[in-house]
């Protein structure tokens, strides 16, 4: 399967990086190809064209080579500039695609408060759906670190819960089903159409405020019943 | 102990019934005593007069006989409702008592549209802190249904989690050891501050999508590490 995921960060590479050890095609799209080339090591991590090389199956685009050349498409932009990314998609080249929208709606990052820039009554993913109407969006992946995003396994057996939500219930099954074939989740809760994903992004606020009482990315919920 | 709770709702009256059952002194409190016992049995329900007949022991009072009675607070008033009847509290009759808020911020149920009437920058909890300076406000138990908040053992075994948020660490840690010994909770999160209250509220909108799908409110969250 061909795979275009929007966002060269950590999430995106982590994405990309198991998809493609699952034996997917994988396009990653940027916002300036040779600016991405180009960038330097960061102070805790390795350059992009480093990291690259050791992925090498893993393409590099512009967001709209990556959008047009996935069968589905996901969202790993930050979130403060995912519309902005998107709006660089080419009219006729995602059409009926699932976008997998990840992103979480926090930042930009200047102020000193952490807080969402949609939240309550509207969501990131609404404004996606909004904007982009011949996609199915499904909200999905944002209440987990990246690396449990690809493996579950490695947490507690994988005995913990993500959600789907998304207008298009056909959609909401291919996702799920997704999560479960290529990253293996066990369990993953359909939430119904995409007014969840208000709550599912607001989850953001506690994931952050448990990441600083336990200390550790490595949590995540589990719907007990 | 004395404990005053504020709401006679669902809520007020299974904490109420919970903490008499445990041999504390409880009083309930309302916004017009008289009135609460004329109320008629609703359709699903009992009177008030009647749940009081069966719960002998339980007080009602004004909201403000309740903050004065108990040595430690709980807010059970519907939370668009909350900082109004907070107001009616007599100064000086509350000083350095700890309330336990369980409020939601939802409402008032008169549009179509579930929506917070606080979110992401500030909180209930956070209002209540500012309008009552006198108390010490710790955000509890609001992201469960009102039989778990008194029974966690009624689900699972008891293994999933609440938490608590509050400026003051030492009330913090009262409310947590209160929720253990009174409920049976065995693990309650400490979240920090009370800006940690704006993800406890925000949950409560993620809480009523599982609601819908789940098709039940007996669910909690586990955190899993």
């Amino acid at each position: 399967m061909k795979i275009g995921i929007l966002g060269t960060g950590d999430v995106g590479k982590t994405l990309g990086s198991a998809l493609v050890q699952r034996g997917h095609d994988v396009m990653l799209g940027t916002r300036d190809v040779a600016k991405k080339l180009a960038e330097k090591a960061a102070e805790d991590s390795i350059s992009f064209r480093d990291w690259q090389s050791r992925n090498k199956k893993i393409r590099l685009g512009t967001f709209a080579d990556a959008a047009a050349y996935g069968e589905i498409l996901m969202n790993a932009t930050a979130g403060h500039g995912s519309l902005e990314a998107l709006a660089r998609l080419r009219p006729g080249s995602i059409n009926d695609k699932i976008l997998i929208d990840v992103a979480n709606a926090l930042g930009p990052w200047t102020e000193r408060q952490v807080r969402m820039f949609v939240a309550n009554t509207d969501s990131l993913a609404e404004r996606i759906q909004r904007a982009h109407p011949e996609l199915r969006v499904v909200r999905a992946l944002n209440t987990v670190t990246a690396h449990l995003m690809v493996n579950p396994a490695g947490l507690a057996g994988g005995d913990h819960n993500v959600f789907v939500a998304g207008d298009d219930p056909r959609a909401r099954d291919r996702v799920s089903r997704f999560l479960r074939e290529e990253f293996g989740w066990r369990t993953v809760i359909d939430l119904g159409d995409l007014t969840a994903a208000r709550g599912l992004e607001m989850m953001i606020m506690v994931w952050i405020k448990l990441w600083e009482a336990l200390g550790t990315a490595d949590f995540n919920y589990k719907i007990v019943r």
